[in-house]
């Protein structure tokens, strides 16, 4: 049976990680994105948010990571993702990321699954679904 | 005025950047995403993409650092965003990243943007949406 064929709806998967903030700064690097929010304590003191908070699409990655390693895992070709950013993700949080199949487009070779992250309290900080096909 | 005052329909802002081999290897340090399509020539040879491609979620990142960084810039408070990964993005590429302002949704302070990925051959490899709150 091809890869796809064994992948059944309900099937989950995910990984977790501690954003620490060497991950700031090299996701900094990477995106060039230096919003003082992620890297300025006193700027970000004044903010809702009272303190550095991880860049949103930093968590998002952790969604790429499950899909792209182990649920469909390698061969999965990412074709869309929707992003809810809920709660904010500080240094120290501990992220697990979620996916779970909802639904099997046949002939396509596509899969849609929802995707969730959780902090270290159960809180989800970030939800959505993502669509992927399975190369053959 | 306030900054959510000061944006205008139709308004638009930009980044660019050349991904290198160092980016793919701090990405993959961050999000924990080492799917061999992104490290593994061999591997990536074998794919419908015949050489090793980057992270799509290295590449969402250059939309949350035009948000964060220029338009709106500081301050801005990403509530969501959709993404269509269209089109392959390799090492050596030059990705600019554009986002346009859509729709002011006031009262909310919200902003919708249109967000698009463009390659150096003007090829779009990424497009969606963007949903921000400016905070008062």
């Amino acid at each position: 049976m091809s890869k796809y064929e064994l992948i059944e709806v309900g099937q989950s998967a995910s990984t977790s990680k501690t954003i620490t903030e060497a991950d700031i700064l090299m996701y900094g690097a990477v995106s060039s994105d230096f919003n003082p929010v992620h890297f300025d304590s006193v700027y970000a003191s004044g903010t809702m948010f009272k303190n550095r908070i991880a860049h949103g699409m930093l968590t998002a990655g952790l969604i790429s990571a499950v899909l792209g390693t182990k649920l469909p895992g390698p061969g999965t070709v990412y074709l869309s993702q929707n992003l809810k950013f809920r709660a904010p993700v500080y240094i120290g949080d501990t992220i697990a990321a979620e996916v779970q199949v909802l639904e099997k487009i046949d002939g396509k070779n596509q899969i849609k699954l929802s995707t969730v992250c959780k902090n270290q309290n159960g809180k989800e900080v970030l939800t959505g679904e993502a669509l992927v096909m399975l190369q053959v």
